[in-house]
């Protein structure tokens, strides 16, 4: 292999594929990049078994071949490396590296050894924008259940139907579902659960671009391809096993109703939460007091060794069934502020469902996303 | 205690009390910060039985009173609440806090408990320019030795003279030291070795700020005084221990000659040794050669299981003994990075004394700054 690469090229994939390399002990050779010529393209490829990542670099290919190289090396070398072109050859799997006036030599391992990442093939494809579908996973993706008692709530449900996909991930404490519909309706009605760190690599690897990416689907595995800027030949391509199981029916853990509605400033019920939780005892509790006579809202918590704190938020009542009942509910101050961290509008409509029913925080005038939470019980 | 007082005063305060609160298990009081009402003052404070801090607090006192708080609850409520008034009343124990829509109670300790905070008096001082001393300080603060087995070794050792001071650290495989020139001499000549603690606190809390601080000596401690803008009296008080012994006699391990000078860039100089770091072995070793001939040095590093780098740069040769020998030393490459780090200036100097001789560097043209470095010995 001989290739002439600039160094932002090679740079701008390494900094992409690296991210899934170099954290496996058991098989060392995924700790490497691998590296092939194709046509006039280096290509770089990555993956931890679970997860695929190949990115394109134009470069000048002189002599085909093929070598895997530690991973964290060949970037954090690349990332130091003037902005010049940059010489790469292999030779009796040494990857020589040349630059102006600096030589490397890194040893490298087989590429016959390197295990295959699997390809998606067919037109069995939806277009996705990059911007609101990065945004959209980004206000779901802290949401997954952490632990693997139930493998199917680690992940990210996607649900494709004609006009819409929705996004939802839960851990059974608080749920949260994005809607983005499309601008031109589909025949792909599909669903699967996306691993959260698939989701993550999405937005870190996609969030800064524009444009669209094309997400093809297999019972499996899905890839989403990034085209190289205005041509056909893709520039990222990001493979994932997808998580078995059926994803539960929680449309009926979202309430249709509601005992009181309040519209509140977003910013200063987040301070307030943020306020009241370092008084809060060891299980972050806070109580959230509607009162629809007076049109405020009061939030108290009390720590017996530290002390109490508490204030009133004037809240725009909405809907109520009651007009004069006055209604307390006790919640985990985290999964409030979770909750509004998400929400980007500046008023909050807020809908409470007394002492143990699910509560429900969404962004004034906008019905594509809901953020579900259980109170704490107080039995 | 009664106290009406800007949030803005307050809370810039307890930023600066908080940071030596809060980290003591055995006398939980040393958690809490000291409140005390002064004038027409609030007076927060802090200690650690190692270094205190004092900051007063322009307030309106409607009653005098003590208390002592928890200084985290406190400080991250304070910071939360809104830019407006607070009011602040003690009642057996508990300190209110109202501020427009937020009422807390913290519950807090005797301040009879708190233990007392020493003064140093009289007029033994000495006037610093804030910008220099900070910037000096944090030049060699990174250097002293990180274990107790040399208690004196722990600090940094500052030395008055009548025109000038001089601050050094050293680990015993490198030495920094940075002269600050006085713009009026003075009659003080005295020296002591300040924690590096103390040291990191100064930074910390007075780099920012402008105008000159006030040095007051005795013999076991130092207060350290920044005065309240457009007044005499003081706004901030740090009071410090100083480290017990005598510092060595670093004079003689700064060489007073070399066998070659080179002068480098520095930014170039830093970056391939970066470069070089990542193929050097456990050991951290990077290979530094200077060919007088050729007006080169070329920067070697090598590791058996990853590979080896390589890199040239042109160094103009200022003076050598031998206008024809190759010298050839090996550093640790942290040591060489610390020490470019603290330089400033775009050209540095680079004095070698063979393989097992201390190097020196030092920003071209500024004889104020140098780190002595130690090579690592092959044999």
């Amino acid at each position: 292999m001989k290739v002439i690469i600039l160094k932002e090229n090679l740079n701008n994939g390494l900094i992409i594929v690296s991210r899934v390399a170099g954290k496996n002990l058991t098989l060392p050779i995924l700790n490497n990049i691998l590296l092939t010529t194709e046509k006039n393209f280096l290509g770089l490829s990555s993956t931890d078994l679970e997860l695929g990542i190949k990115y394109w670099s134009l470069g000048k290919i002189e002599r085909e071949g093929s070598l895997t190289v530690p991973a964290k090396a060949l970037t954090s070398f690349v990332n130091l490396l003037p902005e010049k072109k940059i010489n790469l050859e292999v030779k009796n799997q040494v990857l020589s590296i040349d630059c102006e006036n600096n030589q490397t030599k890194i040893k490298g391992l087989d590429a016959q050894d390197y295990p295959i990442i699997p390809k998606i093939e067919g037109e069995n494809y939806i277009e996705l924008n990059i911007l609101p579908f990065c945004e959209g996973i980004s206000q779901v993706v802290d949401f997954t259940a952490p632990n693997q008692t139930r493998p199917e709530l680690s992940g990210i449900y996607l649900n494709f139907q004609r006009d819409r996909v929705q996004l939802t991930a839960t851990d059974s404490f608080r749920l949260a579902e994005k809607t983005l519909y499309f601008e031109e309706k589909t025949n792909k009605e599909q669903s699967f659960i996306l691993p959260q760190k698939t989701a993550r690599e999405l937005i870190n690897i996609f969030s800064e671009k524009r444009g669209k990416l094309k997400l093809y689907f297999s019972p499996n595995q899905v890839l989403f391809e990034y085209p190289m800027p205005e041509t056909p030949h893709p520039q990222i391509q990001i493979i994932s096993r997808l998580i078995e199981g059926d994803y539960p029916d929680y449309q009926g853990i979202i309430p249709k109703k509601y005992e009181v509605q309040v519209v509140l400033s977003k910013n200063e019920l987040l301070n307030q939460i943020k306020t009241a939780s370092i008084f809060s005892g060891k299980g972050n509790e806070v109580r959230i007091k509607v009162n629809p006579k007076k049109e405020e809202v009061e939030i108290l918590s009390q720590n017996p060794e530290l002390g109490e704190n508490r204030s009133v938020l004037p809240g725009k009542i909405s809907d109520s069934s009651d007009k004069t009942k006055e209604t307390e509910t006790i919640f985990n101050y985290r999964f409030l502020v979770d909750g509004l961290s998400n929400i980007k509008s500046s008023k909050v409509v807020f809908e409470l469902n007394g002492e143990e029913g699910p509560a429900v925080l969404r962004p004034e005038g906008d019905t594509n996303y809901l953020y579900v939470v259980m109170p704490i019980k107080t039995t």
